[in-house]
């Protein structure tokens, strides 16, 4: 089991398809941010599961496609939302072309993703289709509670860790119980891959988090301190506002009220007070506890011991990429 | 069979569902959607269909919801698109809330209607998941076609007919098909009851374009005149042009080159031109051949003569909307 050999398979697949067709607005768009690259994590993770249940992981193409067509949807309709100029260096969907092609261009790959399901039998069909509505309408109510979460002053540590899990962990879950429906494996072992899945997400976006601010600019991708000039309420910041005495309590309540053109001393000042609370090691603590409970979950599938090192090895691969 | 009884029917499903849950940013536009009203068409004719071709018509509900819910996911997201204030004399989601929670509901409507399908067994389930997403796609390349002519020049009749086939007529021709596919008629039947609604859509839209212009403003809900004011290139506009001679062709060209404030004289002058170049009887021409062409479907179908009776008695009714 070699990660990157599961990447390029999905690689050429994508390559397969040929994805402009007339009208030409529409489906452009589609090709462009499908094309913009990507570890291409979640497709890998589907091909992973599907591999450790089967004999056959190429089955797994299609669901493994349909993840990655929908995640790619969340960033275009999500871009609109948050007014994004740039993903992974190039201009977003809507910047490119406009609004209503983001909206349309995105609708359309929604229902592109369903349309790979057709290529499995009526009961895999049904489960993969089930499991990917139930998942899709957890990450719309993760991304209006994210918007929700933008105007409220109120909003809890347990608040913010169920909408990281409802926006991003419930997709990576399942992407992995795909392919073990992909593989028709048992429903246990099905349903303990999600929770592996489930938690190693949530470490996954904690580390996001942490290395927003914390990161190092050359391997994270994205604008160290973006967080805080977006004066995002993640869990840096919240757990901060817990721990932190009244004057730095005080400080970060005014510094998260601005929007400014100049951001150095905010970035400073605020990355300063995390550091004085102890935040990197505090969120250091969640993540491990999140990463030992997807391992944890682990040793009670009915899997090789050799495959539980391979899915412990993508989590630390995963959980490293700073390394 | 009653039109009526099936639309009663379909409203008291709809009442009997909770459309609000949390989060309720995400979850109460869509309430606010599915009770602005309408004939609720679409989903009637899901029931018709089932009502026909077996002894349980109720067995569709949960379909008849889908193709409802779908039709007013693209109410919401074209309403952003076309920037349009007001909806059946109410104002759109994105304007009584804001873009992302038109953007955001609108998903989550695409998403639900997927999910009433699990309502099916297996091999139903995944006909009527395959004939939606069908659909559903040809209704976003519709959609986009009618962006495109926008400010295209050279739109042709044929381009026309087929932008309205793909935005509107099919999903009145699935509707129906989700009836003949949730009561396992033959395949044979449930492709002719398919091509009865695709010809019954096409002369539906054609008399829209048609009262759009020479309506009633008392019977049509929608402002007379709201097509020229748009410069929309419908059926009257694309024939005249064909058929006008030179000065009346110019005369088109020039108002439909104009975004005015007062569009009295625009409207006067447009609707005359259309008038002296014989663009009533073409269109009810047109609307008449559609309308036959539906009918004549049914003289195949192996349904019976009352039933044949009732579909062309609905056709009758819905291409009758102004009498």
């Amino acid at each position: 089991m070699d990660i990157l050999h599961y990447q390029q398979e999905f690689l050429n697949y994508l390559q397969s398809k040929k994805w402009i067709k007339d009208p030409k607005n529409l489906y452009e768009p589609i090709d462009y941010i499908l094309h913009l690259g990507g570890k291409r994590m979640r497709p890998i993770l589907t091909l992973m599961a599907a591999d450790i249940f089967s004999s056959n992981y190429k089955k797994a193409l299609p669901a493994a496609l349909a993840v990655e067509v929908f995640h790619n949807f969340t960033l275009v309709h999500d871009d609109i939302m948050d007014d994004a100029p740039l993903r992974r260096g190039k201009a977003t969907v809507h910047e490119k072309w406009d609004i209503s092609t983001g909206i349309l261009s995105g609708d359309a790959m929604l229902i592109l993703a369903y349309q790979y399901f057709e290529n499995y039998e009526p009961i895999i069909f049904q489960k993969l289709a089930k499991l990917f509505s139930k998942t899709a309408l957890e990450v719309c109510d993760g991304q209006q509670l994210d918007v929700d979460f933008e105007t409220r002053k109120d909003v809890t540590i347990d608040e913010y860790i169920n909408m990281i899990r409802l926006k991003t962990s419930v997709l990576v879950a399942a992407a992995l119980k795909m392919g073990a429906i992909v593989a028709e494996t048992n429903e246990l072992d099905a349903n303990l891959i999600y929770d592996f899945g489930l938690n190693l997400g949530l470490a996954f976006q904690l580390q996001d988090d942490y290395l927003d601010t914390f990161g190092d600019a050359a391997t994270f991708g994205k604008q160290i301190g973006g967080d805080i000039i977006e004066n995002k309420k993640t869990y840096l910041y919240l757990k901060a506002l817990e721990v932190a005495n009244e004057e730095d309590k005080q400080k970060l309540l005014f510094f998260y009220q601005q929007k400014l053109e100049d951001n150095s001393v905010k970035i400073a000042e605020v990355t300063r007070i995390f550091e004085l609370n102890d935040m990197p090691v505090l969120i250091k603590d969640k993540i491990e506890n999140y990463t030992e409970k997807a391992f944890n979950t682990l040793s009670k599938m009915s899997i090789s011991q050799e495959n539980k090192e391979n899915l412990k090895n993508f989590g630390l691969w995963l959980m490293n990429r700073t390394v």
